[in-house]
């Protein structure tokens, strides 16, 4: 059942005691949503527990409270309502199972899988945490630095520190005001950028692979099987290749076994969904991938001959 | 002489003819700060000029009006005043014996020099481009997607999107009012992070030579002279160190000549100035840098050494 923004607050401020959740693998907006609200019901007299079925993630470790956060345990859990932040229910993991109270969902995600028993959706926020931040004007809650810390992290992660195409006017007012509260930007975005060691080492690594194609309007970083098995990951090494200056299609390859590559794509003009589902994947316009159940090698020659066949004219 | 936003706005509303400059090397609140004022005189009627005594860096090219910015040539320029922005009067090379026109300056640093004729100076700005949003509202102009783009980017690089210390709520704010002429954040910041193939491949070969030092307190880059004579640029380069988990010193040595090396650092906690300052060079506490007359080896040894004996505790 869809509500509004009201009958969300209203739910929120009858109930007694609830239970938060966000996806597993979360992100800044999943823990920041929990803690936000969390602080904010708290205000309210509430009893608040968040449960998340996962590790969390360690550059979410400057957040207050994320020591409160619980992994669910081999046990049933009790509440007036279970709220679930930035996910449909199929993304909680078993907390879905382990806790039975109604649910409540609050979502900015367009996917929404709308099987909630009430949910919240509105897929013009940048973040899930645009939507605890009006819903704190609306339970009438003041902000303060742990709810305001919380809900600013959640809005500067998801939209790439307000640049990604998701930033509204409303976003940089709600992120102005959270900040009233004391706010250091320059201490959660120094947090939130900290890399390990490894990673920076992996990167550079990977960078020296580096490959301009089709006059410069492709580039790609090309991992073999052996300097893919060395990474812990490699997330965010296409965005270094990305930035190239007149690079239509970023490409990152990986030799994730001997004979299967994995190929991750993101694009300026050309379509890369369509190209990755010529090859059994999927994805966005801008952002697509897929398998290639070959050799590096050869997945490497297949991969840009369908890309230069397909670059936009 | 000192004088009032609203002074400032009287006179360039008094005036007819104004010739706009900014500092040489000049950066996106430099140029952003220039055509946004430019835009807004213009719908006042003024006649405007923008000399610049410098190229202008190709991240910026994405600006409206970028084209009608003139190298000042072999000639004197009159004007009604001849507006200094992002300065002081001795940053802008031959535009200040070129145009003799009353000084009025218009400043967001704390260093100004204080010299103009006439000076608004406001630290607490994050940008210059934030003061000329002011004087939009002051001046009674209506923003449009020309003088709010060029505003907005200033706001952006000065603040490295809004994640310094020096971005306020009133920065936020004024973002979001000038987003709501249609501006597209994702757009400017795509521009603005271009880079040249060269320079992500140099970065690559740069980040080879990453170290860790200390029990992992102190990080670097150092590179030899062949190593330095090989990049165009290491912008950015000390950025991709400063980031790893649990470094309170990041370093980039350059061996700029073969018995020359140049140091940059950076600090979360250590006093990097003082090191610098032992070093005969100098800077701020959490940033600084000094030459160290030494070839590459032992001017790594040296700097090293230093830096470890002044670790913070
Ligand atoms: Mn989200
Ligand atoms: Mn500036």
């Amino acid at each position: 059942m869809i509500i509004s923004l009201k009958e969300t607050a209203d739910k929120l401020m009858a109930a007694n005691s609830l239970i938060l959740t966000a996806h597993v693998n979360p992100d800044g907006d999943a823990i920041g949503s929990c803690l936000g609200l969390k602080f904010m019901l708290e205000k309210l007299g509430k009893k608040v527990r968040v449960l998340i079925d996962d590790d969390l993630p360690k550059f979410l470790s400057v957040l207050p409270g994320i020591d409160t956060i619980e992994k669910p345990e081999n046990e049933s859990y009790e509440a007036d309502y279970l709220v679930i932040l930035d996910a449909s229910l199929d993304r909680v993991g078993s907390v879905i199972e382990k806790c039975k109270a109604p649910r409540l969902n609050i979502d900015h995600h367009r996917t929404n899988d709308k099987k909630a028993d009430f949910l919240y959706l509105d897929a013009k926020r940048a973040a899930t945490c645009e939507i605890i931040y009006e819903l704190g004007k609306e339970m009438g809650v003041e902000f303060d630095i742990n709810s305001a810390t919380s809900i600013y992290t959640g809005l500067a992660t998801d939209s790439g520190y307000f640049r990604y195409s998701n930033t509204t006017p409303h976003t940089m007012r709600a992120a102005a005001e959270l900040m009233e509260t004391g706010i250091r930007p320059e201490k959660i975005s120094e947090a939130i950028e900290t890399k390990d060691f490894d990673v920076v080492q992996g990167m550079a690594k990977a960078l020296q692979t580096i490959e301009l194609h089709a006059d410069g309007r492709v580039a790609g970083l090309f991992l073999d099987h052996e300097l893919t098995e060395s990474l812990d990951t490699t997330e965010g090494f296409i965005d270094q290749v990305r930035v190239i200056d007149g690079v239509d299609v970023a490409i990152l390859l990986k030799a994730v076994e001997p004979e299967a590559c994995r190929v991750s794509m993101r694009s300026k003009k050309t379509d890369v969904a369509k190209i990755a589902e010529s090859l059994g994947g999927g994805g966005h316009i801008r952002a697509a991938g897929c398998t290639i159940e070959k050799p590096f090698s050869q997945a490497k020659t297949d991969i840009l001959k369908v890309i230069e066949e397909s670059l936009a004219e």
